[in-house]
């Protein structure tokens, strides 16, 4: 057997990136130059490419003034899960349309220009096809990319990176219908590795040091056609999801629902007749 | 600038873990006998060691009788946070003891002998300590333990390991205090890196191939001494947690509480009122 192994690395050398900007040569163009050093740094066949959404969403001329902020917010807003005031202002929790569960809509105001706020690519994986198809051309090789942003998560403190857009790769590999060590049947395990592997790059991309891309080397298993689901196949339906209210707004609705019915005023609308419940 | 790179890669030949097995000892002959092969394989400065729980809780003896199973997830849960019937049975989303939100308390039936179930190690933390003061003593080098269980979560499908002991290691990077590349303050960002090194050595361990440990080289930046904060303060206090309760459960939480404040009935405890909450 291969010892199962992998690295990751940074990918030096991307400038600032601009509204029309081609992100593809800007990529080949900093790692021929991160190559000259160390010619194992050359892209190769079965390598995952991680590429911050921050520059995808550039290069695709999503930026607005910060005064809009708010407007984009709601724009981005398929509906709010989650809601709490604290001195710092409001935590908005929100279903963006990218079916992202996160912090307002996920439009980000560090490291983007002065006076504009960031929103997010409007299809992630449409832009990890495009940003895949041009570079497995280019370079002849099969590879994989991965589009990733930062989230916070619930029960756990602070954030991870996860996959929002991908293509030509596996996401998840499936061991339900295997057996483990002992030949028993594993149950209810579908390892996540893109979620994984956007987590292992953060490691070396880093949010502050301006490294947005990352090469992660000795997946090639996970790497597949360019027909593979992308990073909405990750998003778990509502009517899975057991979390799909924030505590307080379920407990109010609730509240608001017998309290209706009892006062024999206009009902709330029950949490199962909501929206995707 | 050194390039910000790791590698991870899976320690092979670790033999089936029983009660009262000494871990250390496991572990180091495998890394000697790998590095037979390979110097490069023997542990060093800065590395960073994965362990699969399921072997921790093995040595540590916390096998239980298949048919005392639902008494052992009675025992280790602190509160039911969710529940679900579905047609496999009944998916209880609880609080463990050690402060993790996890399907029957992490209880597990998958690569254990027949006839038997695994509870978590009472103490993920203390398990890392020791096994990071012993390994640190015997090869004479500083290294951090992280110990991995596998985890579903909220809005997105599958599972992804993360990090429920530690030991030896910063587990987060805050960026709270820095800057992003424009100068601006960088906003709520504390990057969980124990949970990324979880997810990223659980490409390599895997599940069914009996793999339980990982070696990540490259975060020496990482390690520190052995008084860092364990695994519990990744832990979200309830306080600041907008999902604490499944959707369902808080909105019959809601619902009760009205009806018992229009028929003057016994009052159900409001939300606000609940323990922790």
């Amino acid at each position: 057997m291969t010892l199962p192994r992998f690295s990751a690395w940074a990918v030096t050398g991307i400038p600032e990136v601009l509204d029309g900007d081609d992100l593809a040569t800007l990529i080949c163009d900093a790692v021929d130059k991160q190559a000259e050093g160390d010619a194992e740094l050359a892209l190769a066949e079965g390598d995952i490419l991680v590429v911050a959404s921050k520059i995808v969403a550039k290069a695709e001329g999503r930026l607005v003034p910060a005064t809009d902020r708010e407007k984009a917010i709601t724009e981005d807003t398929v509906r709010v899960v989650a809601e709490r005031v604290h001195a710092g202002g409001v935590t908005r929790i929100v279903e963006t349309r990218q079916g992202l569960i996160m912090a307002a809509a996920g439009i980000d105001m560090s490291n983007v220009p002065d006076g504009f706020a960031l929103r997010l690519p409007e299809d992630p994986d449409l832009s990890a096809q495009q940003l895949c198809a041009i570079l497995r051309e280019r370079l002849g090789i099969s590879l994989g990319i991965i589009i990733t942003d930062t989230f916070g998560r619930p029960w756990r403190v602070g954030q991870t990176d996860v996959a929002i857009g991908a293509a030509g790769l596996q996401l998840t590999e499936d061991m339900r219908g295997g057996n483990d060590a002992n030949g028993r049947p594993l149950h209810a395990t579908i390892a996540v590795v893109a979620d994984e592997i956007a987590g292992a790059a953060d490691l070396v991309k880093g949010k502050a040091g301006g490294l947005p891309v990352a090469v992660v080397r000795g997946l090639g298993r996970l790497v597949t056609g360019l027909d593979a689901p992308g990073a909405r196949s990750l998003v778990r339906s509502l009517e899975e999801d057991m979390f799909r209210f924030g505590s307080a707004e379920a407990y109010q609705l609730g509240y608001d629902t017998a309290r209706a019915e009892f006062e024999g005023g206009a009902a709330a609308t029950p949490l199962a007749g909501r929206q995707g419940n």
